[in-house]
């Protein structure tokens, strides 16, 4: 085996190619291989050099994505073979990302590895609309909660903890799990008429936004036509939306 | 009055300069002002061109910081003179970034505005040190809390909500504060032992860390030379620091 090549886990951002960091552009710009997923946008996958091996994990030959494990070998194999990876994953490989359990088997693998953080989904949608995550009054803290699980299983979460009317709540992949989460949140205390902002595919040119509240967004989500990925921000201040709208510029 | 400028709040990420987004380049590169606080990298305001302004609120004459209400009317007089304005902020506008008391007087007075997202420190310690925000199976849920509080007045959070342990907590501005935090999170049934990182200077070259518990911070960090701003990532994720780490690359 000659030289052992380095695995860097790469956040794409939310959306917007620009969103991208300047550490991450580099990077992609100057890999051997790029292993990427999905939602990786199509004028991040250009910058990838043309000599560059390409490594779409986001769907096999049969529709599936490409289950982790497999993911995790494919990081160390190119490695092992001396090859410079770039690991791209959409948002932030540390928020959602599972980019933990790719470094856990570098690290066992004995591959260097490192990771840059990219924008999640969160601040794209939070940035695009006008509608801050934190704000002095209004929300002192702000949480970032996974909405997804497993078909057969219910969502289970520490309701309790979650309905504090000063954070700020963005459920990430929660369209399958709105109702539930709506439901829940008021049942332990928090007022039907909450501010929630639903934001379709943010930071990009198909941007789609929905501003409801916790009493009527499941009923709204659903005679709206927004598509997947959606995020929900509950909490006070997704009813600045429209003040600070007003003024707004998209760049 | 001739035509109207605009205002865009950029983020300028954590501290590593290549952490700024392309879009935040590209903006700075072509600004007319920029208005900038103390935490923005030197390499960074480096990319201003020369004959844009430069605005300096971290520092007044009298070595105090421009109170917010005095930026706020900064950004709405440069951009009624028809200079297209860039306000620089460390980290993310929207995260404890005072970003939306400024939008909010922007659309009040008329002037068009946008917000350009920016890596937040959290991120910026999560990636640098190998240590995930959540991780299946520790940390299904992340959330950011502002440990400042007013020198007259008791830190008030909701600690029953913030002692989950599958939720991962991140304390900025927390320096002052961490015996508080500490002990309250224990009082509200988080273990001692629960791991802590505190990490001062994410993403440049004088970063710290230091690996505590949280029965022990309080002691640690001042036994420590970690120099403000630290802040602290609080959970079960913090534990797998040293098993990452083994494998880790600064880049």
């Amino acid at each position: 085996m000659g030289n052992i090549g380095t695995v860097t886990l790469v956040g794409a951002g939310p959306g917007d190619p620009e969103l991208l960091t300047l550490k991450a552009a580099r990077l992609i710009g100057s890999a051997d291989v790029v292993v990427y997923d999905r939602l990786v946008a199509a004028e991040i996958l250009a910058m990838i050099p043309p000599e560059a091996e390409r490594v779409n994990v986001g769907k096999s030959t049969h529709h599936h994505p490409v289950p982790q494990e497999e993911i995790n070998e494919i990081l160390v194999r190119y490695a092992q073979a001396g090859r410079n990876v770039v690991r791209l994953k959409g948002g932030d490989p540390f928020i959602f990302g599972r980019g933990c359990e790719e470094t856990a088997r570098l690290a066992e693998a004995g591959v260097p590895f490192a990771v840059v953080p990219g924008i999640t989904a969160a601040q794209g949608a939070s940035a695009s609309t006008g509608v801050p995550l934190t704000h002095r009054g209004l929300a002192r803290s702000v949480r970032y909660i996974t909405g997804h699980c497993k078909a057969d299983e219910m969502l289970d979460l520490d309701w309790a903890g979650l309905a504090d009317p000063e954070t700020t709540l963005v459920f990430y992949m929660g369209k399958a799990t709105i109702r539930l989460i709506a439901t829940q949140l008021m049942a332990h205390g928090l007022e039907g008429s909450t501010p929630v902002m639903a934001v379709a595919s943010a930071t990009t040119a198909q941007e789609q936004r929905l501003d409801s509240r916790l009493d009527r967004i499941e009923g709204d989500l659903a005679r709206s036509d927004l598509e997947s990925p959606v995020i929900f921000i509950v909490g006070a201040v997704a009813g600045l939306s429209g003040r600070t709208s007003a003024g707004c510029l998209c760049t």
